[in-house]
């Protein structure tokens, strides 16, 4: 409790952690991809501030309420650290009444006051990556467009179909409970009860509805038969033909939403990853439609790990940790959910008071797609070889007795390739010896070499030399080429590296990994960071 | 002081705001040319948490210590939000011993419980974005290394030349005091004094020195002569002819420093925005070589204003607001400063106790950056053309009498737009009229549509249509196109427009931007943003 200790403690705060190396590297990948899928359906960004006034983010998030920081009072306002992307983004909207529609995006940390696991990626500050569709459209097409965006996404980092998107809808949901009979005011508890069956049986998920909950034994058996469903739609067609439930009108209601849905997925050719799960409730109150979370099961072994981490927490701090958060797969959820969200076309009016904007949205949970992207990489050999920095050519020097180090030669070369926009480097001596010269590069994994000479240098000359070119290659030691040239030999072996023309490499941006992708027939969707 | 209000307050916090539509897009633009010249130099990048252990913010920051934000103590550490990005680097290099050298870059927000001024940009959260070099090296390589950086950074966000990088050395300073009779003790104080030489004449800077701060008035004459000198290599010359100088041990070393900078700055073809200026002091106190400033002409009449603004501010504070930052240029120093930056070698022992790492550093001021952007912009009407999103393609559909929309027709082009990586949209309507259709996407600025009508489709055609095109072009109508070739028939398209074989165009992202550059000659290095 805030003991004064003399000695100095040298750390991050509790739940934080400084991302940096190839870590950083990775997770910069992961945004720029996730990035790209955005802008490609029209996407613009926002940045909101990193806390709010405390009374915008009053009575959103009901008992987590007590882990959102405060800001102390130091006279003045009284805030607090945003606690997701969402409120952040709908109170935006209230203030802004001339904006009636939007595709936004929004990649930026939230803060939750949380027990930290950092072993399982449940951190006290960490990302969330948004995209949401506000506006008043015809029906299913924002929410099919989204689903078609969360299989760009996970096809973009190379996923290839293995993560399978389970629907539900709260219509039919809510529908279900009534026909079940199911008291009005019982529907959001058991509904809780009922998101936990991907963690628990249905026993246990039983025993909370009819011990804990009240909830008579008939209408949980009933209830019990409906959400062990899923599948596609064919579970639709028999959900359709269910006399009871379609004359419920909020299901039936439902019922339509994802028939029309159903359809619009299969144009956009993501049927396939789709399970119709009648199990998936989601924890919070303001989804109103469609609600979905992605479930990978290249993740299943920890999955099954975090869920007996989940257990044994929920035990021991004797709150329902599954409730923890919105509509995001963030850290604190964990098993197995690596984006989730819905509509929820009620929440902007709770800061209007008037006006109401639907709203439907994704959040990513970017920790848990960086530890599976990152184990993967491991499991494929790839991480060793991610660059921290993006040099192209490091510019060396060498000489004989009396080597004066040619520095001033050294740092006009580098100047030539950084006024071509080339990345280069050299080393900060005077007088460098060439096989710290050398070593440097390799270390940094630079591809290209340029060495100056004495002799060379007399004669206007420099050399190129590719490194780590096997023995017998032609240019295994380095080809001399007039200073004068040097930016065009310099660019043309960096296209020839990278098969595209004039374009530097390194680590080459999406935009040329696309390119790439089209050369090579590759689907330009699955050619986001495949070279991970 | 946080009365309770009944009524709702829809707003973001004092001194913060939401960043939204083109102001967003340009700013996302400036990042990313920054980025562009930070990587050239071999940067890698680090993400330290928002709030840092209250005890590591202690004592860096002198009496602005009080402007720091705290978080509320609600049990565990105590913490507050980072006032800059300098300390946690120096932190996290002190937390990580390994690392004994490094470039780094970060660009993340920093908070400063101040005063707002929101028209003078002055806010309470605002963005720096910081370049610093770590490591022993040989003198001033690093240092002549991030003028050189300073340098393409303001070439490539498209000033040619319109911008002075002010130099001065803290050894020569403290040298001239020294030489001129200040008492030790009192150096610091006085070097404040001096700072203010840009905003305040000489004879308020001297009333201070003598008046409030007790110099003799001999002593402070000996110091004006000094101070106003400023030039290149001429006054370099002057000082180290001067014997009183010259002589002593700390006005050498830093002659010596700045003798070698000015050869290194000639090699990186920096010298011409250089100014050797000897009223540079810079506000903190852990500087320890050379220090600079940048400012801009551009930017001199906003400077005026911004110096009048800042004079009224400290009347009424009472408080010297100059003096209110670290080494950064960011909203709260004003006056036509756009990036600051110098050599600390002391700082990160503070943290590790023992182990010193030499680092020399600069910090960009992005609000301010960006309103000389946005104004040049305006100037050049070029704003008005700023894509909020990067759409390529419209898909619409029309039809006569029972036109059914089109729909699953259009999302299958869509889906295979999508596919290859071309950036599309459609309405969000079952049967949308042509004329919306053709307006949502000139509301949105994108340059092509892709047609579909009942008689193509049957026929397995499309239409592509350029939007805008002029009377009399021969594809003013658009032209008909199989639906097997639509993805290869549009991305020549846009290559035609971009004049980039098989990238598509949009805003185009910086790498392109260089391709563009190197094929008409333009130099690498201001072909960043110049689009703007």
């Amino acid at each position: 409790m805030g003991k004064d200790k003399v000695s100095f403690q040298l750390k991050t705060p509790k739940g934080t952690k400084d991302w940096e190396g190839k870590d950083m590297v990775i997770r910069e990948r992961i945004f720029s991809s996730i990035t790209d899928v955005f802008k490609r359906h029209g996407a613009v960004t926002l940045d909101t501030p990193v806390f709010e006034l405390r009374e915008i983010l009053a009575g959103k998030y009901g008992e987590d309420s007590k882990l959102i920081y405060d800001l102390a009072d130091q006279g003045g306002e009284i805030c607090s650290l945003r606690y997701d992307l969402t409120v952040p983004f709908a109170r935006w909207l209230a203030m802004n009444p001339s904006v009636q529609n939007i595709k936004r995006y929004h990649i930026a940390k939230v803060y939750r006051r949380d027990q930290p696991a950092m072993t399982k990626g449940r951190m006290r500050e960490f990302y969330q990556c948004d995209f949401d569709i506000a506006g008043t459209y015809d029906a299913m097409l924002p929410d099919a467009e989204i689903l078609r965006i969360l299989y760009e996404v996970f096809e973009g980092l190379g996923w290839d179909g293995k993560y399978t998107i389970k629907l539900n809808h709260r219509k039919i949901l809510d529908g279900i409970f009534s026909v079940c009979g199911v008291p009005e005011e019982k529907i959001r508890t058991i509904s809780s009860a009922v998101d936990k069956l991907d963690k628990s049986p249905w026993a246990e998920v039983r025993r909370e509805m009819t011990e804990e909950k009240g909830l008579d034994g008939a209408v949980a058996d009933k209830i019990g038969e409906y959400v062990v469903r899923k599948g596609k739609g064919e579970l639709l067609a028999a959900l359709k033909e269910d006399a009871i439930l379609s004359g419920n009108e909020s299901a039936k209601k439902g019922l339509e939403d994802m028939e029309l849905l159903f359809e619009y997925l299969e144009a956009y050719g993501v049927l396939g990853q789709i399970s119709f799960d009648l199990s998936l409730a989601r924890g919070l109150d303001y989804y109103t439609g469609l609600i979905y979370e992605v479930i990978t099961e290249g993740s299943a072994p920890q999955a099954a790990e975090a869920q007996k981490a989940t257990k044994a927490a929920k035990k021991s701090s004797g709150k329902p940790q599954g409730e923890d958060d919105d509509r995001s797969a963030d850290p604190n959820v964990g098993v197995g959910s690596v984006a989730a969200g819905g509509r929820y076309d009620n929440l902007v009016g709770m800061f209007s008071g008037k006006a109401q904007i639907p709203c439907v949205g994704i959040s990513f949970g970017i920790e848990r797609i960086f530890s599976i992207t990152k184990a993967r990489m491991e499991a494929q050999k790839t991480a060793a070889s991610v660059r921290l920095n993006e040099i192209d050519v490091f510019v060396m020097a060498f000489g004989g007795k009396g080597f004066t180090g040619l520095l001033k030669e050294r740092m006009s070369i580098a100047k030539t390739l950084w006024d071509a926009g080339i990345k280069a480097e050299l080393a900060y001596k005077v007088k460098p010896k060439l096989p710290q010269q050398f070593k440097s590069a390799e270390i940094g994994g630079v591809p290209f070499a340029v060495i100056l000479g004495e002799d060379e240098q007399a004669q206007g000359k420099c050399k190129i030399k590719e490194l780590g070119l096997p023995e017998g290659h032609p240019e295994k030691d380095g080809i001399v080429v007039d200073l004068a040239n040097l930016v065009p030999e310099v660019k043309k072996r960096l296209a020839d590296k990278t098969g595209i023309d004039g374009v530097t490499g390194g680590n080459l941006v999406p935009e040329v990994k696309k390119r790439l992708a089209d050369k090579t027939g590759i689907d330009g969707v699955t050619g986001g960071i495949n070279g991970l």
